[in-house]
């Protein structure tokens, strides 16, 4: 599948197609309303075409009939100019700029952050746009990759840069712009054989440290905790586009599950399109509730919390496979948690020398070094 | 002042150092020992040489007279070892890591991350080294610089690589890497008047977007929030290298404040090396309490933590300026705060346009555009 991301003009047609709808109804005399799916994880299913996790057919009517649904309406239409606008100028703002900028729109104004957010996510959802057509940037980092890959990005002034991740780049690796649909990003070509993604920026540097890229001929991807929608993007189109596969390397904790789902079959939020954001054929290479025990490592009792996030995992669709099931349940048994970077129990090099080359031949059949 | 940073030969002499005094104290037959500064505010003094906050005479002695100190003292030996070791095979390690290599230590396994941590510190105060000398590595990713700058890094494979942060980087920006020192980090050559360092992402990206550092001839660095000490370290650099004034940009609330005496005084936890790390000429522009109703921002009510924060810096001797005491004073009859991006209230161009010129114009004497 190709990566999709629309066209100014389509992401503004679509953005009038907002007003259009609400304005048309005002005009039969009826009051104007949008309609979404319920955004619960109970309206979510597998989608058997597309692979991975959608919203289901639930749907809300969000229309003026009450004050606090014309308030919605009302700010959609703030939005959707504001957008307008943006694209228009070639600007783009984080979430919050939103927020504040609603400041000046009277009754529109936001009443909280979540609330801005949550608009911006309706309004994915009833145009089929993207965040990143609205020119909605998120306020965190991207993810950091180091490897033999070479991306062509277009800068601030519009001209394609070449960045191989590994010969142009400092020890903190290339960094992955917020935006990267094809018009923004390009992937040039490679010479590797599968992409690591790294959970932790403690495990990231040391696989960097040890050279693991260019011993086992692979791109390594640092996901910072839960991955931002542009790092998850990239590794699809990676995947897709260069046919690599994507191997998963977390902590072995129920926060470390949710990242590898949130890869390999979407998250809730983005249920509306995940089909552009995840990856379902990612593989998670651990660490494992099993190798807490098979590889005798540091651990840490669970939390309260922990047990009950672990709990409320056994009830997502995401992790109804036997696998997870028995990871979960292995998990729970044990009573305990480990860190990525409790391999350094047996030294700087274990992980890279003896634990990823045993995973990597068992899981994906590869043989390193 | 150059930038301080020891030699691998250096580095391994003052470790030997600690372990020596030990033996020496031992063949004489009394017990080992450390002798460190007391680490608490009330032990930081104005240094007026340095013009930096360092720690007050105050010593505690850590002698193996009682049980948990010789185990410290056994811990210190462990850890100068692996730092040894570090050293002699061009590895790093991050203080996470050595807390789990600990395991195999027996008497001298950390009982906690924290223990690990406060140790590291207590080896850079008695060897006068840096944790980056000992090959430390922090968690948490570097800055990232936008400008018309030029560094050299040195790269894994120990090749001097030219990048200028404005033409050979992506949106993302430069990663500073965790060790900026002059082995590892240059300063090439540069045409701008200042650097800005800015709190959040979302207004770096902002200045970045809008082309502030073109119009204004300025780099801009973002701070990720409380600085990493590589992005304290570089930019003193920049300001004593290239003698080139840094202001630093903020939101306006208490945790904004310590974050810019940590880049202008020190910090608490750093106080042994703030020579190193402190710019004492850093120039705090805004967001100044006096902000929030001079232009009317959109802002928030200060919690209870918020005002017992500023009630705390009314006793910390870095606010001790006259001016450091009216802003606390009066955000504290406000009773507000407010963000950088708040200034979105007036638009997307407003900060770059009007905010920025004019308080260039009024702390620095610049004239922008």
């Amino acid at each position: 599948m190709q990566d999709r991301s629309r066209s100014k003009e389509e992401t503004v047609d679509a953005l009038h197609a907002v007003a259009a709808e609400m304005h048309d109804r005002m005009m039969r005399g009826e009051p104007p309303r949008m309609t979404l799916p319920v955004r619960s994880k109970k309206n979510i299913a597998f989608d058997e075409k597309l692979n991975v996790y959608k919203y289901g057919s639930k749907k809300t009517i969000r229309d003026a009939t009450s004050l606090g649904s014309a308030h919605q309406l009302l700010r959609a239409l703030h939005v959707t100019e504001f957008m307008e606008d943006m694209i228009e100028s070639k600007k783009s703002s984080t979430l919050r700029e939103m927020y504040y900028i609603s400041e000046g729109w009277g009754y529109g104004k936001f009443g909280s952050q979540n609330e801005s957010n949550n608009l911006a996510e309706d309004l994915e959802i009833v145009t089929g746009c993207l965040r990143e057509d609205f020119k909605l940037r998120p306020e965190e980092d991207g993810a950091r990759i180091i490897g033999n890959l070479t991306f062509q990005e277009r800068n601030r002034r519009g001209e394609w840069m070449r960045i191989n991740c590994r010969d142009d780049v400092g020890d903190s690796g290339y960094g992955v712009p917020y935006n990267v649909e094809s018009e923004k990003l390009q992937l040039v070509e490679h010479d590797i054989d599968f992409m690591m993604a790294i959970e932790t920026g403690g495990m990231f540097d040391r696989l960097v440290e040890n050279g693991f890229d260019e011993l086992a001929r692979c791109g390594l991807i640092h996901l910072k905790g839960q991955p931002a929608r542009s790092t998850r993007r990239v590794m699809k189109r990676i995947n897709e586009e260069w046919g690599i596969p994507i191997v998963v390397f977390t902590d072995a904790d129920p926060w470390s599950f949710r990242i590898f789902a949130s890869i390999a079959y979407g998250a809730i939020k983005t249920a509306h399109i995940s089909e552009y954001l995840a990856t379902p054929s990612a593989v998670y290479l651990g660490i494992e509730s099993g190798d807490i025990e098979a590889y005798d490592l540091p651990s840490d009792e669970l939390t309260s919390r922990d047990i009950e996030a672990l709990k409320a995992e056994k009830s997502d669709p995401r992790f109804q496979s036997q696998e997870w099931i028995d990871q979960i349940d292995l998990m729970l048994d044990l009573g305990k948690k480990a860190e990525q970077q409790s391999l350094a129990k047996y030294g700087l090099d274990f992980v890279t020398d003896t634990y990823l080359p045993e995973k990597l031949q068992q899981k994906l059949g590869l043989v390193i070094g």
